[in-house]
């Protein structure tokens, strides 16, 4: 079993992502786990899994459709990207490794370009250069900036394809990587800064929460501001963690949280560390849910 | 399936719980799913579930340890009890009802009484008797106080057996109730009237937090004082919103809660709600975690 997560840049038109939804859901085998659109990101996050060869067809597919649909040229949002098909990260599940989804992200990229001419870049543990490793370094510049610099700048060359980007569809950034949750965290605020303060304060990258990747963005549509977060590594640094070190901060400069935000999923793990440490509960874990226990020592009964 | 819990009066002795427990497992297809024993309490209580027979079985054996093994003239603890197997209650899981439960309660007190001399209350939805739904009532006056009650106040005699109580194991309270959460709340004071003001003032029968019941309780061996309580409907009244109001009326008395503690095993559904309720998460739900779309949207991935 694989998991791959697309993200798309389109979040305001529904009826564009229901098209990109039902590409992926066309291939027997691959099954849609959720869905997100956010009109402020302009961008849609899927969420699905299956074997790698239907995982494998849906991704090939889901681009297909992207250049198809969407057009970068015309493109606003917040959140930043490079592509039609921002990012296709696959995840390893049960029964597969790492090296698997290594494997099939090359070959996705490799079909990406042949059949569909969209350049690719490699990411994470599927990048074939060390400083690519890391998503912002890729997509730094974004499509507007790295057309000029993805024909000219050879360090900024796609991996796959090319010369420079596809004219409408940008380029796609096919990766292979652990499963990561993607939290949201808005303030009660239109003071962008205060959220990209917050933001460059927590992120690893400038010595703050470890696995932990932060940006500050505007939510324009529902006046507020966002701490929009990649948390690589929840038992490192788990979302109520997060949460307790951006109240914190926010509270510095008068402001409120106003919600929070779960893209996609998340595991079961992270809701039980949040609620021994929020709730001072001993002596706490899986062991002690009714439903994880009758699984386990009474198949039958679920 | 059916679960039961029967509570025994010694959480000190860890050897005699070892053999409580023993006696419960010692039944093929009855599966001990937990164990905690408290000795300021100086009481165990132990969650296990199988087939009706297997549970039927299970239970006799427990009541049979408890009076080889416990002699109440003896004990002391800070919770109340009437018995040396103080409360036995069948709680319906899935492919089983409620019926079903109350009617392995009655066959499990028939037994008790006919096998084993000790008498026996029903309560909950086993009760014969309107003024012995709540368990509270039935244990009014405890081992101590109705021994002699049992004997002549008839409104006190056992609802099986007798007269009067067993003299070194009092009587066995067995009922049929829904799954309910038994969730403790120390505070970090030595001041009992604190933890009794409190539990008094949440406690639903006088016009607290619905479905909780209350008690406050001291806990000399770690120097502190609890609340204890039931949660009889956890949909209703869920463990964070407890946590919360308790903490709210400690700190009016300058005083923090030291910890929290979950008695047993409670449903996945009360972590989920207060994850999404302490974190401020919209549309947060069991259709969030991977694990729990995975079981449903995949079975085989397990």
């Amino acid at each position: 079993m694989v998991e791959c997560v697309p993200n798309f840049s389109e979040g305001r038109n529904l009826e564009t992502v229901d098209a990109l939804v039902a590409a992926i859901a066309s291939v027997p085998g691959s099954r849609i786990l959720h869905r997100t659109s956010d009109p402020d990101h302009n961008r849609s996050v899927v969420t699905f899994a299956g074997e790698s060869e239907a995982v494998l067809k849906s991704a090939i597919l889901a681009a297909d459709a992207a250049v198809r649909l969407i057009d970068l040229n015309r493109h606003r949002g917040v959140h930043p990207r490079l592509g039609a098909l921002d990012v296709l990260p696959f995840v390893p599940l049960a029964g597969t490794s790492m090296d698997d989804c290594v494997a099939l992200a090359r070959h996705a990229g490799a079909r990406i370009w042949e059949e569909l001419h969209i350049p690719v870049y490699f990411y994470e543990a599927a990048a074939l250069r060390p400083d690519r490793v890391r998503l912002e370094d890729v997509r730094r510049g974004q499509f507007e900036g790295l057309r000029q610099a993805a024909f000219f700048d050879e360090s900024r060359a796609p991996d796959i394809g090319g010369p420079g980007l596809h004219p409408t569809a940008g380029a796609v950034i096919v990766g292979a990587r652990k499963f990561l949750i993607a939290y949201n965290i808005n303030l009660q605020t239109t003071d962008l800064e205060i959220a990209k303060t917050i933001a460059r304060d927590i992120r690893e990258s400038s010595g703050g929460l470890p696995a932990v990747k932060a940006l500050g963005l505007p939510l324009q549509l529902r006046g507020l501001v966002q701490v929009s977060m990649n948390l690589t590594d929840f038992e490192q640094t788990p979302p109520h963690v997060v949460y307790a070190e951006v109240s914190r901060r926010a509270a510095a400069f008068g402001v409120e949280i106003e919600a929070s935000e779960l893209i996609g999923l998340m595991p079961r793990k992270a809701v039980e560390m949040a609620f021994a440490e929020l709730m001072k509960l001993r002596q706490f874990g899986s062991a002690r849910i009714i439903e994880n226990v009758l699984e386990s020592a009474l198949p039958d009964s679920a």
